[in-house]
């Protein structure tokens, strides 16, 4: 399909990717995607991205059953960046709370909770 | 403030932020900010990025006057990303449109546009 042959991946062989929950608009992530991650994203309906700590093709979910869903893929116009909007089953963060970005700066500069926790770490990874 | 602190840049020294429109939540792009951007977007509350183009620090909108005001700052669960929630003036893409996403991936995997063009560039740098 196009979208593989017109992307550049950086120095790395990696793709910034973010994640926004096509429901609620809310943004879910950022994650990397490789050429191969891509590939079966595409094919699959599911989001792949590239695990820079484990170093190695990540399914979304594959251990917590919380897949993200691929609904649209939109590309940038520097043809470096994907937004993909998902329908995310349960929670996006391995932490427990829907969207990763559940920290907000307050108006004292200090970091603020304000994401609502949906499932236990601890009781899902095991 | 707890933010410049709490925050990893990456082997570069970068940081890579998404911006979504904190009215319509619309994400309108994906940039690199050093930490001097960082400050300056903090001290300031317009939205200061590292441009890895022009190699130089770049105040969105210095040349449009498309400023980005930012309303709410928050970081991901491993502390290597940004969301940053803004009010948009005009339009964020250099391309005319006011999301840089303006293109999706069509259901027979043609690039397909979707944005509405709401700016000349040609008109507006000079």
């Amino acid at each position: 399909m196009d979208l593989l042959k017109k992307v550049s991946f950086n120095d790395k062989g990696l793709l910034p990717v973010i994640v926004q929950d096509i429901n609620r608009g809310e943004v879910l992530m950022m994650a990397w995607m490789d050429r191969e991650a891509l590939k079966k994203t595409i094919t699959s309906g599911k989001a792949y991205f590239w695990s820079r700590s484990r170093q190695k093709l990540w399914l979304k979910g594959e251990s917590s059953g919380h897949y993200q869903l691929v609904r649209e893929m939109l590309i940038d116009c520097d043809e470096d960046a994907l937004l993909i909007k998902v329908e995310q089953i349960k929670a996006a963060c391995h932490k427990g709370y829907r969207s990763c970005f559940f920290r907000k700066i307050n108006e004292e500069g200090k970091i603020e909770l304000i994401g609502e926790k949906v499932f236990e770490p601890g009781k899902v990874y095991k």
